[in-house]
């Protein structure tokens, strides 16, 4: 797969993250088939829109499917599943696994690498982090708020050709897509933001990002939250300095009251990714030695928050 | 004021606690006078009614009045405001001190005795324990749901003889009253249960006990907030036994769907004892070497979910 040309891609989840990013590879010419449910006949009939900042990208046909059977071996499966939702990976993977199917994991948080590899074989897995505000606005209606950055690696192994392959072919999609050396130090980096925000947005019942940061006390529970973070990334070898910290506090008042993501699908009602986000950084965090009373209670706190859905 | 027979005695805070406590003293054939904004004329007409388990005490006539001049300088001052309208004492009790003048604050929390000794001086402060289950469910109507001792001590003193004229006093008028030979230890061994499960109850959206309990995570967060309870009191030279955290949460099964009285504060849209219950045991703990960033989280989430009350 040093090329993304003539592979045949499977995107399992088609909420907002998969039907932008694998409408992105179908924009570059891929061969991209959706798993659907909600939205099958509709995207069937209309194809995918993508709208952003006033101009729509219309995407058809689409091959969207209603069953991973009818799809059949790939070369490449995205997965975009919410990671609340991986349970379902057991069935609906297998039909798409070939010997040389690679996997991509678009998922937040940690853990979801390790699901893939545990079950299907680390020596497929590829994850990639998503920078972007989407909202899937009715089926088959993308609304596409701002970014859209995807930093992508193996998961613990070096940048390989298939990454570059994948990367190369987001961009020509439209996709700012880079290859990272170490996945899961991107993933730490970016829980440094989303341990906090999303979390504080969350328990302290609606706080956007401009609530947080304008309220000492929470603006200080972030900053210690981060050091918390911090501690347990270098305990398990990452390197991340220290005023990376600093920096995204900053950054974050420039958001203004942005609501997280987590936070949203709190308000609607949805799942909450609270393993992948808080639950697995702090048993691993934890086991490593580190210290994390706060992200401890927050996750329990969230736990509770969330419970029943 | 070795006796209170004599003594006139004020009642500053006429809601639930400042009237059932009150009254008692009332039951004892004290002098008590009750300073009164909202019941002043429906207690003046009617009296005082302490219902406890289907008997109803009625008190009548009850000296009430509209302000502190009117009462003039009293024996004992007894402060039962919340700690939230510790300001108003400012202007309300310099009519009340004379010479001789002793004041008892049955407030919550740590910085109440404080706050009356830097003022009005620190050889007048007695502080009160209120061990109760109280309801004021509408005018001069105080519901006694259960339990109601009283431990009574000096600030930063020994049991003294006028500690020992109150406690007799109130057990006259059948309010099982103890002296308590240090006051501020006994103020930290009720906040051992205070901190965790009244922060805990409104964190966690309306937790009860009962509910705290069930969930393991916000068990143990609650037996983790009270280690950090523990070691900030043993460093402020507090005797509490390790074992009597674990006594706590065991004894807690017991009283099943009970609502924390902050909790029903805060559902009720009334402020809530935030800083005497966690900001100032936090401020004491930290300054004393303690690590409390459990407490430190709930107190942020905490003034975040009572701003503006």
């Amino acid at each position: 797969m040093d090329t993304l040309q003539n592979a045949k891609i499977a995107v399992i989840g088609s909420g907002a993250v998969g039907c932008y990013y694998g409408g992105m590879l179908l924009q570059a010419g891929c061969d991209v088939r959706f798993l659907m449910r909600a939205d099958l006949r509709t995207v069937q009939e209309r194809g995918l829109a993508i709208q952003t900042r006033g101009e729509t990208l219309c995407l058809k046909p689409v091959q969207a499917f209603g069953s991973t059977e009818e799809i059949g071996p790939c070369d490449l499966v995205i997965v975009a599943l919410k990671a609340t939702a991986n349970s379902a990976l057991e069935t609906l993977l297998p039909p798409l696994i070939g010997p040389g199917t690679a996997l991509l994991t678009l998922q937040n948080g940690l853990g979801n690498e390790e699901f893939l590899g545990e079950r299907w074989g680390t020596e497929r897995v590829m994850g990639g982090l998503c920078f972007v505000c989407l909202n899937r606005t009715s089926p088959g209606v993308i609304e596409h708020y701002d970014h859209g950055t995807l930093s992508i690696g193996e998961f613990r192994r070096s940048v390989s050709p298939r990454v570059r392959a994948v990367a190369e072919a987001f961009r020509r999609g439209g996709v700012e897509a880079n290859p990272v050396e170490n996945l899961v130090t991107e993933r730490w980096r970016k829980l440094l933001w989303n341990i906090p925000f999303n979390g504080l947005s969350i328990v302290a019942d609606g706080a956007t990002v401009a609530d947080i940061l304008a309220d000492e006390g929470l603006r200080t529970q972030a900053r210690d939250l981060m050091s918390e973070v911090l501690d347990a990334a270098h305990r398990l070898g990452h390197d991340i300095p220290d005023s990376f910290a600093d920096y995204q506090i900053e950054r974050s008042w420039s958001m203004g009251p942005y609501k997280p993501s987590s936070m949203i699908d709190w308000q609607m009602g949805r799942p909450v990714e609270v393993e992948a986000i808080w639950g697995e950084p702090w048993r691993q965090g934890t086991n490593a030695g580190a210290a994390m009373p706060r992200l401890e209670t927050v996750y329990r706190l969230l736990q509770r928050a969330t419970a029943g859905r």
